[in-house]
């Protein structure tokens, strides 16, 4: 079967999926429901915060959800499973309710960014792909994010179509690219499926092509007159490239009434061949003209580019932005908070050896808690039933410091999630990507502390808890734990 | 656009390819072809080797590649492209060569893996698509083999899908793991798609769902009693876990002609856990339960489990398999190495201040040189129309002491590059994915140095040039150097 054939994800799961699954259905408490929540436990390259991104795409996985006759066959010939499941699968669709953070949000560890509340089967079978989807283009977001606040402000684009992870890695990786705060990519497909500005101009095979570098520079601002950014480090920068670049500016682009509007260089020492660049090209006349690097750049090296002056306008990068190379995992993980039978809801625990391990039980709330000057306090996990009043003093427990009495005074609280699926049907528009975007650069301009976005040792934001819901979690710790 | 609306991969390219299309189209050289390599410069992990990977899905792209309306829609959109130019596009199909290594072939840095030789516009549109593929599925059939030949022949299952970046990392990276010698994934649509073994049991949600472990065990080994393999660890492994598991066996498996056939664990210390556990089961007559584990695990930690005697049977590897966590970016470049015009072949070269990033230029072979042990002595790089009688001493030159006058004797050689299309078609059937995997199997046991294959500081393979070849390449790095 090629890659062409086929865009049905529904089997884009572990198997554990379907055999706990027909488990589920063999087992017959059709009116049981479970609650699952989706969180991670650790920011991305120590970071102090992360990009909840994907969920668009878990939305449209979901409504497509079916199981066709080649995957039904398919799963026959496992040997695995009930015919009367198998037929059931026919005419499967998800009817669950989903709850999620809006894309874009700025999350913290242990916090519930989805919820699944839905009959086990329902629940159990989307585990793997909401999993693959919002870890994806989280870390993709996160990484961006990074790197564009590194580039104080100048322009960043991804260029890491060729050492994605496979096809769709480049394309939603480009779209996370896009919200962390990229301006635009060189995936067409990206572009065309987003709305993403698209960029690229030309790579050193055209310049080896033509008999020589002029020609080629000379061909390619006939073609382009307008927008032109040449490739200046095929064969060497300032001896060759610049003043090529130059003698085109001069004889091909100003007879034709445009500018140079740029020149790339994608080898080398950036921060010193910039600053070379920057004053032959000044010398020219050329002012105007932009210096574009690309060349294995992160957040690091373009830090230390600018820190030594380097004099670049706009930064492409590919590989360590598309792989999220200094820390390629977001960990999201799915886990059971509570089984609903006969009408009441139980909360569940999942104990272990390691303490940061143990869950967050029950169905709950969460909320964003916002001082008087707009900036983001803390989170508040309270009990689903509970209700708070933030116009008084809200008491709350720190989960790491649980003897201190604190409260909320002067607060004001945003409820984190949302209605994102509700019996089975999307509950809202997709929000357009450019808002999905601004939303992030707005949370970190106003809500989100300066010392949450350093690189270096940043502020641990709390995940508080109300002392109603804290009390709930001990103690089912403390009857879970009883030998 | 939704991900279940679309499977022509067409634009999943740089937009550069598109505007240097554009600008060849208008450039009108029409009998011109070009030649380029794909290769690569460093191996994964400071390993002493990569697998190539990922032949047959850039086949099936170059096959199925076509602009359709709605590409050439948004196309137009761009502003970018000559009118004529997307009239062209609307009719476009590949009828370049390719050239490329067997899939599964044992490579090394700096030898073209695949080669294109075909129109300047067939060559540039799939760069971006074939350095994705090969890149991405390269980089885990190396990462797989390396945590295969960790496990010192236990069993290793990709258990990574939700990790993944995205959900074609998740079938591709499945693919290529079983290609690097994984026994099989816990991915469904891998299976159906490529007929590789699937597998998978429970999760702790299975555990947590019923009122107690022994419960969720019961129903497990009810529902599978052939097979049935048991997760441990969500209360407390040797309390709870083990002794319920045991029960297990012996109240429901036996009384039903069936043994337990393994247990898993996903936490903890699985060193000393695996020994209490392999002691537990044994004295409960449970020599025949193998045990399973997960958690991080990759070829280091597993390495480690073993040197201390954990009793592990079978390795499920997840997120730094998917992710290939240690090295995640496979960099295999694109580079034109000839141009052909008016009939005749002109190499190319590539400069870089970089001596690294100097490319080998011109039409050129491949052969693997195998001394009388039948061990791969080197790779041997020659110009494509020079004709060698390896069954007489063979002159090479080592480029990195070429001041040495050195011969191959007693040698056999094999070519390494075979067509893999022909004027834009398949030149062969597809190869069976488990012929693959076998032949990778086969050359690391009979071809490859054990010295190649150790982890630490291992052996480098020597990639020689004929002296005719070396001569050609010295000779235009002096033209192309002189100022």
């Amino acid at each position: 079967m090629s890659q062409s054939d086929r865009r049905n994800l529904t089997l884009m799961m572990d198997l554990y999926e379907m055999t706990m699954s027909n488990g589920y259905f063999l087992d017959r408490n059709p009116n049981d429901r479970v609650c699952f929540d989706v969180f991670y436990r650790h920011n991305p390259d120590q970071g102090g915060f992360a990009i909840f991104a994907g969920l668009e795409q878990v939305i449209e996985y979901i409504e497509n959800l079916h199981f066709d006759g080649a995957d039904i066959d398919y799963l026959r010939t496992l040997g695995l499973f009930d015919p009367g499941f198998l037929e059931y699968l026919r005419g499967y669709r998800f009817t669950g309710d989903i709850d999620a953070f809006p894309e874009g949000t700025i999350i913290y560890p242990n916090e519930p960014v989805l919820t699944v509340t839905a009959s086990p089967i329902d629940a159990q079978l989307i585990e793997t792909a909401v999993l693959a989807e919002i870890n994806h283009q989280s870390l993709i977001a996160t990484k961006a994010q990074r790197i564009v606040r590194a580039a104080r402000g100048h322009a960043v684009s991804d260029f890491g179509a060729r050492r994605a992870h496979n096809m769709d890695a480049a394309v939603y990786g480009a779209r996370a690219a896009y919200i962390g705060g990229v301006v635009g990519t060189a995936t067409v497909m990206a572009g065309q499926m987003f709305n993403i500005p698209v960029n690229g101009t030309m790579a050193h095979s055209w310049v080896m092509y033509f008999e020589d570098e002029f020609t080629a520079f000379r061909k390619y601002a006939e073609t382009y007159p307008k927008g032109c950014i040449l490739l200046i480090d095929t064969y060497d920068v300032l001896k060759s490239g610049i003043p090529n670049a130059i003698r085109t500016a001069h004889e091909v682009l100003e007879p034709m009434g445009e500018r140079l509007r740029g020149v790339r260089i994608d080898s080398g020492d950036l921060a010193y061949f910039s600053k070379e660049m920057r004053r032959m090209l000044d010398e020219a006349g050329l002012e105007d003209c932009m210096i574009a690097a690309s060349n294995s750049l992160d957040e690091y090296t373009i830090s230390s580019i600018l820190d030594q002056g380097g004099r670049i306008d706009s930064f492409g990068v590919g590989e360590r932005l598309i792989t999220a190379k200094s820390d390629p995992v977001f960990g999201a993980v799915y886990k059971l908070a509570a089984v609903e039978r006969g009408g009441a809801w139980t909360p569940k625990i999942k104990i272990s050896a390691t303490v940061e391990k143990i869950t967050n039980p029950g169905l709950k709330r969460v909320f964003r808690v916002f001082g008087p000057d707009g900036k983001a306090r803390a989170d508040l996990i309270t009990l689903r039933d509970e209700r708070l009043d933030f116009t008084k003093p809200v008491r709350y427990v720190d989960p790491l410091k649980p003897w201190r009495n604190r409260s909320f005074e002067d607060c004001t609280a945003r409820e984190l999630q949302v209605p994102a699926i509700r019996g089975g049907k999307r509950a809202s528009d997709p929000v357009d990507i450019s808002q999905i975007r601004d939303y992030v650069r707005r949370q970190l301009t106003d809500e989100i502390w300066q010392e949450e976005q350093r690189f270096e040792n940043p502020h641990q934001h709390h995940l508080d808890m109300s002392p109603d819901y804290y009390d709930m979690k001990m103690t089912l710790l403390n009857e879970e734990s009883r030998d």
